[in-house]
């Protein structure tokens, strides 16, 4: 299964893609997409569809999983968030993909084990999970973190699943 | 030239399509696009995409104007509306429409004189200006309103330039 991670943001969408099969992940692309400031929004919301649009038909992937805002205190930036990440995940939903959304927490314990954790922690253990995505940008690395929790929730729930059908005498 | 008018909501969007022959308004359709609360985020914003692309196809619009929300105290309201906004203004924008966003209180100056004017008023007005709008809900009448507001500024703009023209002794 591959999964695409995002991180949404007007003028940066951090993207990944992450292969799991069974509780083995593997890191296959990451990269960011940008807008121009100096661009209207109209024009910039059709780059930010277009180049994840690309994505999407280069990598093929299964799944989109996506960092849930949270909603900061100022309502100006939450509105201009909300375009990009509205584009995102409509591009997503167009493709066919489902698409999952996760708090910052979910993600943060998904991937070192507790839900406050500092991003740079967060950063350094995508490092090791997912040899060769080291050298990518911070919007990239955290849209690989994305990926990363649902790809865990997904093996979870996979072998709860298992061992509940073990348990009743199912096959796996 | 036909001008859509857009009033974005996750809920409903409404629009409506105005055809502007120099300072003459003709009222074409309008209607709303509802998405099902019901439904995933990204479901709804297919649903929206889709319905708007369906009115884009009928009417064939030259340009789109949009409200440009006054960002409200809840940042979380502020970030749904947000998710609509930037679908709508997207599907506008990848259809090849420029897309212009006015401000309410430009809506409402353009439609009824004054930018204090209450809702009513200004459904009052379009339907005078527009005969055959008036039995459209109130989100569809609000994207006309928009749709009014853009025509009237274009036919400003091209009184003035024919004005400047014929005083510098140019053709109309």
């Amino acid at each position: 299964m591959l999964v695409l991670g995002l991180d949404p943001g007007l003028r940066h969408t951090g993207w990944g893609v992450v292969e799991a099969s069974g509780n083995r992940l593997r890191f296959v692309a990451a990269g960011v997409v940008d807008t121009r400031t100096t661009d209207d929004l109209a024009v910039r919301l059709v780059a930010l569809h277009d180049g994840l649009a690309q994505v999407l038909a280069r990598y093929q992937p299964n799944v989109a999983a996506v960092e849930h805002t949270v909603v900061n205190k100022n309502a100006g930036s939450s509105l201009k968030l909300g375009h990009a990440r509205g584009v995102v995940m409509f591009t997503a939903a167009a493709a066919g993909l489902p698409v999952t959304e996760y708090l910052p927490m979910a993600v943060k314990r998904a991937v070192v084990g507790t839900g406050a954790a500092e991003k740079e922690q967060v950063a350094a253990m995508i490092r090791i999970l997912l040899p060769g995505s080291g050298t990518y940008r911070s919007d990239a690395t955290d849209a690989l973190a994305v990926a990363v929790c649902h790809a865990n929730r997904t093996a979870t729930v996979s072998a709860i699943g298992r061992s509940i059908r073990a348990a009743v005498g199912g096959t796996a």
